[in-house]
């Protein structure tokens, strides 16, 4: 269980740092930034690639609405969820502290948003509520939907980590002006502590709209699409092979 | 065959409300928005994810263009094709629905084009109407070509998604200037209603010619290209596997 | 050898059109253009996808200077050259055609370099004869070992087109501003006739350059890097599996 | 061995001329410019390529400091190490020579910083000495552990370079505007004799952090995530297979 924990700390601080930490840094540099486009690829990457170093340990979650939906669609064990959960916002915010120190060694820092996720005033582009919360639960549904998909025995090992990363970079190409998203509740906590808006009063929603979208996912896959709905469910959580 | 219809219809779900969704919501956002490249990565990756999570399902067509293609290929029964497009059409539309929904979230709302496709005057470009037709006869052939050729005996299991996405990412990266890139009847009559312009008007357009298209690819495959012609066609549609 | 020739004739079609399609077509689109690393995006992805869809059959060439590389390096007969040839000119030119139809469909249309490759004042940064000769060669020179490389045993089958793609995007990342990038004297063939500049006259460096720079990649691969060049070589050609 | 010290020079020769090239001649062209995420994604797709090309024979390091790592993780030899890093360096140098030829091609060129790296002054984004230890730091560690995970008996044979390579693509999409990323002294040390700039006088930093970093990312492995722990090291270097 250790190395499940660690390998769930490290994914995670990788997802909030490579991502968020290219939102910080590289987004809006002068001429040359990588905008939302750059920010979404590496979002996605950071699962791509943490998928393929550690997924075999942990089964490659990083983020508790994932450990969620796979736990309701019988992917995953209730009982392992706390630990997980534990695992993954410890190291979102382990991420949190060192991008600070690298982002505050620029002249003129100034934290900002820090890549926190918002509705209303703080949306990046001023999306009311709603359709925050309809964005976040529908788009973490389908992460799920590809998640269970693309780990499901119909297809040949090794291609998940890139269906799963390539969605998550998908789901950013669509929503970052939304919500700056998030579909994971680990890394909005991650960085809104460091935000100098009001982030950490919107916190309730990049979980609460996570988990629902992601306990959606879980039952339409398991309802609608599992094709092994028949056979008995594995507690073994996702494995890339 | 109720969850393959399941599948077509969250998989052009998917389609619509990833790639629709990223040309309305976030590729004029001012300075950091994603542009038309991101766009053509946003349609290409709705793909590749959807075929990898439900491919094995319904053969991951999400496009009644592609069902038709495949159908003159040999490879997709023509009693399934209505079904298909009936599953198609209502998933576009389900998402256009909700894409809606989130887009008027924003303050000062217009809904535009909402990324209808359209030819002459609602062409981003202003192309004509041969110009047009022209390109999405031949971007739905190759398409085509592409989804039987890497879905034949000669590929690996497992890398057609791969293929088919980046094919769609490289279709629109050549003509959203031209007709915002249909080569799909179901994405392009989903968003058609929504829009604030003549795109109803003319949406005959994006049924004929990426059917035309379609049917062409399929052609082109089994009588030049296929190297299992002398086989006996499988009605079972392609699979990743 | 006539489904070769098809394929042949099918892929390098879709290099062009594809590939200096999103050139003359997206890169410069007002605000949202896809700009160079649309362009490499593009053009690699023509490879990737027509290796998967018709590399199987023809070995997946697409380009003379390829063919060329590969019958050095024992890979290819020397026999089938010219018909290879010919078929990849031939499709070139088709799609440059169908190209210049849909591109002279917009208002005000002017062919301009029409996606040309050129040195001097037809480079897009200007740079002299010298550099734009080096850059050829080498470039064309690590093409061929890049698909020599990922064509080799020791890869699993099916990784080679996504090596080989994503190669022909990163040349082109690094190339546009110097010649335009050719590495393929078909592409360069292909659009010389309907550029408005001097771009026929310089042609012949595109195929004098790409042709020494593949046969030099055959070489080095042959001579210093081939880890089977005890095995006695085959005369197939790559295939993907 | 020494077609193993070919392909560590040739795989570093692309990784220079690949990446630092495309920052040198496209990253800034007026307008169409590919930006700092272009350069990202140049830099990956060299070390992806090259790691299909020619990963079989040397294991694909192309960086001294993944040597390194992978030495103190028990996967390669200390012995080696000495012959690897001269062979990098001399492919990196090799590369920046005849970059330097190409790019001194254009009108009015100045070599300015000539991609090299820095700290304070010499960063893009003027960070601090400690900003910059931390981030090489932190990025190599991380794509030690990248490496070690991807190429470990748990991810199916021939997934690997895709996960470095688009690794490495992520690193750069964070830590370009920090110390316009190094995380490979080779690199570093390749283009720093070409700058106008202080860049030699700062060329510690790039030996010293990535290699603290990637020892680190090799302790993390071996010591917290290697689910292979009790099984006897092989000093084989990684093969993607």
């Amino acid at each position: 269980m250790n190395r499940k924990l660690a390998a769930e700390f490290f994914g995670t601080y990788w997802l909030v740092f490579g991502g968020c930490g290219s939102a910080v840094l590289a987004a809006g540099f002068p001429e040359l930034g990588i905008g939302f486009a750059g920010v979404a690829l590496a979002f996605g990457l950071t699962v791509l690639t943490m998928a393929y170093a550690v997924g075999g340990i942990s089964g490659g979650h990083f983020n508790p609405a994932v450990s969620l939906g796979l736990a309701v669609a019988g992917r995953f064990s209730y009982a392992s969820l706390l630990p997980y959960w534990a695992a993954q916002v410890l190291g979102g915010i382990a991420a949190a502290v060192v991008l600070y120190i690298i982002a505050s060694g620029a002249p003129e820092f100034v934290a900002g948003g820090f890549a926190s996720n918002g509705y209303g005033e703080l949306s990046p582009g001023k999306f009311g509520l709603l359709a925050c919360l309809v964005a976040e639960v529908v788009l973490t549904a389908f992460f799920l939907i590809i998640i269970l998909g693309a780990t499901s025995k119909g297809v040949p090992a090794g291609f998940a980590p890139i269906a799963i990363g390539l969605g998550l970079t998908l789901i950013h190409l669509v929503s970052i002006p939304v919500t700056n998203t998030s579909v994971n509740p680990a890394r909005s906590t991650a960085v809104a502590f460091f935000a100098q808006t009001g982030a950490v009063g919107q916190l309730w929603l990049f979980w609460v709209a996570p988990l629902i979208g992601a306990a959606l996912g879980g039952l339409v896959w398991k309802l609608l699409l599992d094709k092994d709905a028949q056979v008995a469910p594995t507690a073994s959580g996702l494995t890339p092979a």
